[in-house]
């Protein structure tokens, strides 16, 4: 065998920092920095260093695009729907309401020119972008009472954040921005009606069906929400062409990574959430169908008014139909069919 | 910027050589190979050297393992299910009847201990194995006579290979053999009534719609085929550590984009055939029930006299229904509401 470490003896070494989004808590989505950074630390004989850091140890978990766009450090690991306030065009790069699942996203971005558009956008915030993990489609939240019709939605305090929210409150419901580890409480106590987190796996740790049994399902504002790494430009061209290309690689991986963790383990949480008297409960079709006439009209008018999104938006549209005439043929009639034999 | 290459400098090169089991025209699955390929080149400054073979080149497609096993070449791109003849546990790594769809498959491989299981198995045969792509859930063939029920697949020449081949067997179909380049004029004279391919893109490159308007779904005998890299045991142990990593990080990358590049492909080419009249078929519940049927009785039979393959399938047929029922919720309620809102 050939004596190791055989490859960047003469590479320069390269010491980044990451700030993630999450919380080391969130092991499967914080997990995603730390794939793409030992892969990267593996291939480059530890040359090509990311330090990652949880949400709040350098900035907090909602300015980590920020720190990035700044240069107070070279990347983070986040949700670009985190940053709507700044321009609601964030949304694409993860989820928008009624968008697509995450087999579509990866087509989209990688082969649709979904990359480049989303990279145009992101350019004004010296940053480039870099698909880095998916949840799939979530969960659509814990109610402490059950939804069985549009009226039970009006006046429904709810913990949701970003256009989700929005179309909620289009729907009557008054949306409320809590971090993590204040929904349990205020869910508890009766603050709030209900509050949406991620699937099985991640809203079993903070407790909800404790206190709230109703889970309710699909979580509609995020079909296949896409994690997202970010690149402060001006760090990124610096980089040697090879590590470059080691960044993508690992990148690849973390988002391939996360999926499969993810799929494999909500099946087993969600197995001990209805062992626990959790109810899985569907949106009724009305709340759906409401929700998805509100989402459109939001998207006609924020086109109305912002360029930057109604040039995503309209690329994104187009791609999204022709991908469901597509999942609706071979894909879905099988997993329908084994989905009904267990 | 700093000077390139800057990795590598000293780092040993090595050639290898992959034998692929595919020809260049199906560009996207023979594709996965040069995406493994060039990603290493561009990672190591051009010094992890993999130099691609279409299938024929150096060995026929269908003998690729065996080429590797034999040490001819270091590497192949193939799909495991074309070994079946020497052992039918060869099919859970790439797909059995009514098994795993493709985010399933890497949440099995990557996290469910299937990767494990098979490389226990796949040491027999002096390799290691990598999840290299995936096409999604085929297409189910081309039929010249619609198959309204059972009783018309009875007596039907149908060109498939492997254990759907037999599960077709047992509902009184005839298999046939039949290269890629040999099926269309067995199909356009009628020496065979039925054939299957791939999906809407690779199968439109093959004519298939100009002699066989039916164009049947699911492909039920491959419902997330996964495309392998198999290594030559004794070459993967002689690389250094740095490029064992780089090739794991380049075979998740080929993985995940092989699935994306169809999901990209396949709806613009399904529209294509439809246009020029192709007739979208389902496959009646009656034929699926049948063949799922048969199915589960294959594998009893080969469970019941094949310890290797009653290993496997216990695991695989326990973690598919795990996936699935968790699939049935979020996932399957998104996917089926946005496909009807077209």
């Amino acid at each position: 065998t050939l004596a190791a470490p055989a490859i960047a003896q003469s590479a320069p070494t390269i010491k980044w920092r990451l700030t993630s989004s999450f919380p080391k808590s969130l092991d499967t989505i914080y997990g995603g920095a730390d794939v793409l950074a030992n892969r990267l630390r593996a291939m480059t004989g530890g040359k090509f260093d990311i330090r990652v850091f949880a949400g709040g140890e350098i900035v907090p978990g909602l300015q980590a695009l920020d720190a990035v766009q700044q240069g107070t450090v070279e990347v983070c690991h986040t949700c670009s729907y985190y940053y709507v306030g700044k321009d609601k065009a964030f949304g694409f790069g993860t989820s928008i309401p009624f968008g697509m699942n995450a087999r579509q996203m990866n087509a989209w971005l990688y082969y649709g020119g979904g990359d480049k558009l989303l990279n145009e956008f992101y350019a004004n915030y010296n940053v480039i972008h870099f698909p880095g993990g998916n949840t799939g489609t979530q969960m659509g939240g814990w109610f402490r009472k059950e939804v069985k019709s549009l009226a039970d939605v009006n006046g429904l305090k709810m913990r949701i954040a970003g256009l989700g929210g929005n179309v909620f409150a289009a729907l009557g419901a008054v949306p409320q921005q809590i971090a993590g580890g204040d929904i349990y409480p205020a869910l508890e106590k009766g603050t709030i009606d209900a509050a949406e987190w991620v699937g099985p796996y991640d809203d079993e740790k903070l407790g909800f069906y404790k206190v709230a049994k109703n889970y309710y399902y699909p979580g509609w504002w995020e079909p296949g929400p896409m994690i997202n790494f970010f690149v402060n430009k001006k760090e990124w061209d610096k980089l040697p062409k090879e590590y470059q290309e080691a960044f993508q690689a690992a990148a690849y991986e973390a988002n391939v990574t996360m999926m499969a963790e993810y799929d494999h383990k909500n099946p087993i949480a969600l197995s001990k959430l209805l062992q626990s008297g959790v109810k899985l409960q569907k949106y009724p079709d009305e709340v759906l169908e409401a929700a998805y006439k509100a989402a459109q009209q939001l998207y006609a008018d924020e086109s109305a008014k912002n360029p930057a999104f109604k040039k995503i938006f309209t690329e994104y549209d187009k791609y999204r139909k022709t991908q469901n005439a597509w999942f609706s043929v071979a894909e879905m009639r099988m997993d329908a069919f084994l989905q009904s034999h267990k």
